[in-house]
């Protein structure tokens, strides 16, 4: 096991109070998805040849090689959890049995995980990430996300390896905290034991996701225009994880990827929105649909290949964006 | 010495035909260059507690500790070379002394670089770079840099440590190459033997840097918006070197940095538009000063703190962004 014993020790602090035993979440479904993404860490180093594997996704993505070793290596791991009922990934969008879990453990989880977000960026040696909701129960598929994921972790691949881990866990205080792992010793440290973002900001941040999309949605195409003139800084490489991490380091920004009748939505809930949104409510920030304004962990999960929009970052950016969105403003 | 011996080795190859001795530029300047790369790489996986050091450089920009240590690295690594006369960086830039090259040596260089380019995307752990040019001769002043910059090597940091290293040499065929390095090995090797640009391209990209200059430049803010109707795909990180990786890897891309009266110049000639420039240029791509629309390597070095704009990528874009930037087309 490559996780600290500081990282456990502190996860078992933020769970104490929890209404239900949550100790396997924090000795071993935490530490197990923090060992893959270091596992993934390692694995990306060596992969120069970054390479189609010669399929889909079941969304019709191109698959890499790197997407597939990715994949193996979650799973891989988390198949040593006891607790864990179930798993789906974006590569494999089905919950399948990882162990049995009997009846009267106090403690059953499904995860659901994009092993590799950002595939584009890939290539050109830009930071990705993996993205890992955990959920009480054997299955994701009828619950409410923002009962039922109680866990959301970004893994973060770039000049370091480092992972943000959210915890809402019924009877505990929502926190979400930063990790930087060190290949030579082999652990993971607490690096921010809180991440919050800030009320108020001296550079602004937008991050313009399916900008196409402007060309045919006025109200869009108008929002970045004020962001432009009010002079907001630009930041935006097309990988949802390291947009999101940007927010959370500045502590300031805003992230809009609407949706419109010919840019259909792309994100997958399950796999994408849900644990996004889970990350920016515990720092205090909002993540919503852009056609109703409701948090993206609001309604139900109807299947695991439901998808949406999504307007998430500083709560009072979102605000407005959706009052120009929704031409309340600005039109 | 961790550069492999077949990447020196095809240096070489590359460098036959050369109409004078460049048997220590293969042999050690570009290694040292490559090993200190890889040196930088290996610290910043560890630096999770990224901070100011508490000054600033000489050109008013806050130091991170990890500038520091890259600074010290890419010098440490260049002062083993007996033809490196002097260097000097965007950290400290002076050309200051490093070995006593004579008289009478067959090959003379100065090497001027940038550490760590990319200070704001370090703590969101995005990717980030080193750039650095080898100048015949013991001084870049006063030289034409079309001329007198031969290697253009630019380190990048992300999930994977690679390097693309240009070389434009008198006698030899203009080339530009991209190396991967795995440190488990400690050794390069060569990912893609030779960088272009494509002619065609299915789908277009942009990088609107200085966005905010857009607010008082109505040709800026009107291209942007040609842009975003003609539905180009939007990609801008805000590191030079990642946004220039992003178009050679994807083999199409525009990078527009425009001056404006109140938009300083921001970009340093000898430590980023000169080493950018030879890139561009050996793989086929354009980079030019966008106000008067040459080449960036055009007009003699007059001093170590020179700045300037830049517009570069794919040459029609370039071509058609001057239009746009000049008021020829668009307004």
């Amino acid at each position: 096991m490559s996780s600290t014993a500081t990282v456990v020790t502190h996860l078992q602090s933020l769970l104490e109070g929890s209404t239900s035993e949550r100790t396997a979440l924090a000795t071993s479904v935490l530490p197990a998805l923090l060992d893959s993404i270091a596992a993934v860490a390692s694995a990306l180093k060596a992969a120069h040849h970054v390479a189609l594997a010669g399929g889909t996704n079941a969304f019709g993505d191109d698959q890499l090689n790197v997407d597939v070793i990715a994949e193996n290596l979650i799973r891989e791991s988390l198949a040593r959890c006891r607790t864990v009922a179930t798993a789906s990934s974006e590569e494999d969008p089905i919950e399948r049995s990882v162990s049995s879990v009997s009846a009267s453990s106090p403690e059953t989880y499904t995860v659901a995980f994009d092993p590799l977000d950002g595939s584009s960026i890939i290539a050109p040696n830009w930071t990705v990430g993996t993205i890992a909701g955990v959920w009480d129960g054997a299955t994701a598929i009828g619950s409410k996300p923002a009962d039922a994921q109680i866990v959301s972790v970004l893994g973060v691949y770039g000049p370091r390896t480092t992972a943000l881990v959210a915890l809402r866990v019924p009877g505990t205080r929502a926190v979400c905290i930063d990790l930087g792992y060190t290949d030579t010793t082999k652990t993971w440290e607490i690096v921010h034991p809180e991440v919050k973002l800030a009320t108020e900001s001296r550079t602004k941040y937008f991050a313009p996701a399916n900008i196409r999309a402007a060309a045919e949605f006025p109200s869009y195409n108008n929002l970045i225009s004020h962001y432009i003139t009010t002079k907001y800084t630009l930041r935006y490489c097309g990988g949802l994880v390291p947009d999101l991490v940007h927010i959370l380091t500045k502590k300031h920004g805003i992230y809009l990827s609407p949706v419109t009748a010919t840019s259909k939505a792309k994100l997958r809930r399950l796999y994408e929105l849900c644990p996004v949104g889970l990350v920016l409510e515990c720092v205090g920030g909002k993540a919503v649909d852009p056609v109703t304004g409701v948090s993206v962990l609001e309604m139900p999960l109807a299947d695991t290949d439901e998808r949406g929009g999504l307007v998430c970052g500083t709560a009072e950016e979102v605000d407005k964006a959706m009052d120009w969105l929704s031409g309340r403003a600005g039109n």
